[in-house]
């Protein structure tokens, strides 16, 4: 079990500051005042772990039982904000980078932690796609838009992908650490290349 | 308890796939691209109920227990997604009617199972409409929209009938299944006749 | 343990009515007809209370389980609505000082509770500040506007700094009461003094 937990611990924790960032970023730009900024840091890097814990019965979440995940995600959003002129330079190529890394390891560690408290492998990958994708939901609520990952190119459909891997991988007896590595490599490259080739799913033309 | 579990999960697919091809009409209508449309369907099928197993301590909620919840409402999204067209052209007589099929579905299966989890009658009132109104209130938060339970006519009121008979047949006695017929029937048909007459709750005029 | 519950119980309804005033009063003012007015006094009242209570495994949430809870809740909102001519008479000073005044109740009362679950002092002092502003956050969420808690001048700091006087005056072994009295004031005072002197957290400019 104690390899389990690492398995899930170690991307949850670096998803957890690079998404940290990402919301400490936003907020600036949304005009949020620190403790606004420290606020939707901890949501976006917290908020999708804290559902998918609500939503399997892993309570109280990693991120109430561990005061290492808050920590580190106010940690990271106050160093967002100190050093905000240079998170502006960063390129966006870099940020889209850090945020599919940061997908794939949420969705690679959300399914896992579903499957190890005995969730259906069908809601465990759904449980991966909400632990990536339910932070940066949130955060477009409390920004009053309309979530960028109900209406963007493949997002979602990359975290689905990668948690569908740990879940089939386990399945067919794979050994985590494996599963997890070839899963988050597959989330990682899907939202890379729809970014990078524009491939969007398909819509309904409204006439 | 089988019979009950019954009395629960019958009515609780059926209002599940109903809200699911709701949601996903709101979806298209808002732009939003498939995955988008199987999220919104899920939400406004799942969340009224999922929100009722959060707060009622029932975890994990039925929608992450059992596949079947979750699998239906994306079957119903699916089909509203492609066959819009036809989906678009239905009345809205008969969208408002079965609109308010499953509230009263929800509202009654929702205040039976509070019940059976042990929940005060009061608060298992509130708790069936939390189960009808939930899914409608969320898709608009994440449409940007006031929720229109809040403002429209009389919607949640009828839910609360609908639970309301359901806890006060319990305690006078009656089958579950009497109950949750009388239950729904009130609340069907007084959310039709709102619609139907115009009837309104009260409002403060602002000067 | 008797004692510990009604420190949490007493501080934590006079919040609650103080809070569905001020639901009852922005929902009037939103337009919203009667049933919305009585679910956002609810949530507003409520809504802190509740998210604490899912993070800390508190299940169900005391708003559930005591139906004195939405019962306060209702009869405030109804109170505020019947009489909304006399509430909008009100000072302004007057609201801010009852809102400040429920603020640190909350903080105080949502600290304490966090403790008596054993969560980590950290994280307790975090869920007192969730209890004081998340009905607040909520609300601003439903109303479709960017939660003022997250822009506005020292609210949510103040809620910190109360939970924290609670949770370091247990480490040094204060008895409770003396604790939730010094870091309600300390709250209390600290909000006061924001409005009266108009202080404001740092934020960055954006060119």
């Amino acid at each position: 079990m104690k390899h389990l937990d690492e398995v899930v611990l170690v991307p949850d924790l670096a998803g957890t500051a690079v998404f940290a960032i990402e919301g400490a970023n936003a907020a600036v730009h949304a005009g949020l005042d620190l403790l606004g900024v420290l606020v939707l840091s901890s949501i976006v890097a917290l908020g999708g772990g804290m559902i998918r814990d609500l939503l399997i019965g892993a309570l109280p979440p990693s991120a109430v039982r561990d005061w290492r995940y808050p920590a580190l995600a106010f940690i990271s959003g106050l160093f967002a904000f100190l050093f905000h002129t240079q998170v502006a330079t960063l390129s966006p190529l870099l940020l889209t980078t850090l945020d599919a890394a940061g997908l794939a390891l949420f969705a690679v560690a959300g399914a896992q932690k579903a499957l190890d408290f005995r969730i259906n492998p069908f809601i465990a990958t759904l449980m991966g796609t909400v632990t990536g994708c339910g932070g940066g939901l949130v955060r477009d609520v409390l920004l009053v838009r309309v979530p960028m990952v109900l209406v963007t190119d493949i997002y979602a459909s990359a975290a689905l992908l990668g948690a569908a891997v740990v879940v089939v991988g386990k399945r067919l007896g794979c050994p985590p650490v494996v599963t997890a590595v070839i899963g988050g490599g597959a989330c990682f490259a899907l939202r890379i290349a729809a970014v990078r080739f524009g491939w969007q799913l398909p819509k309904i033309k409204m006439a």
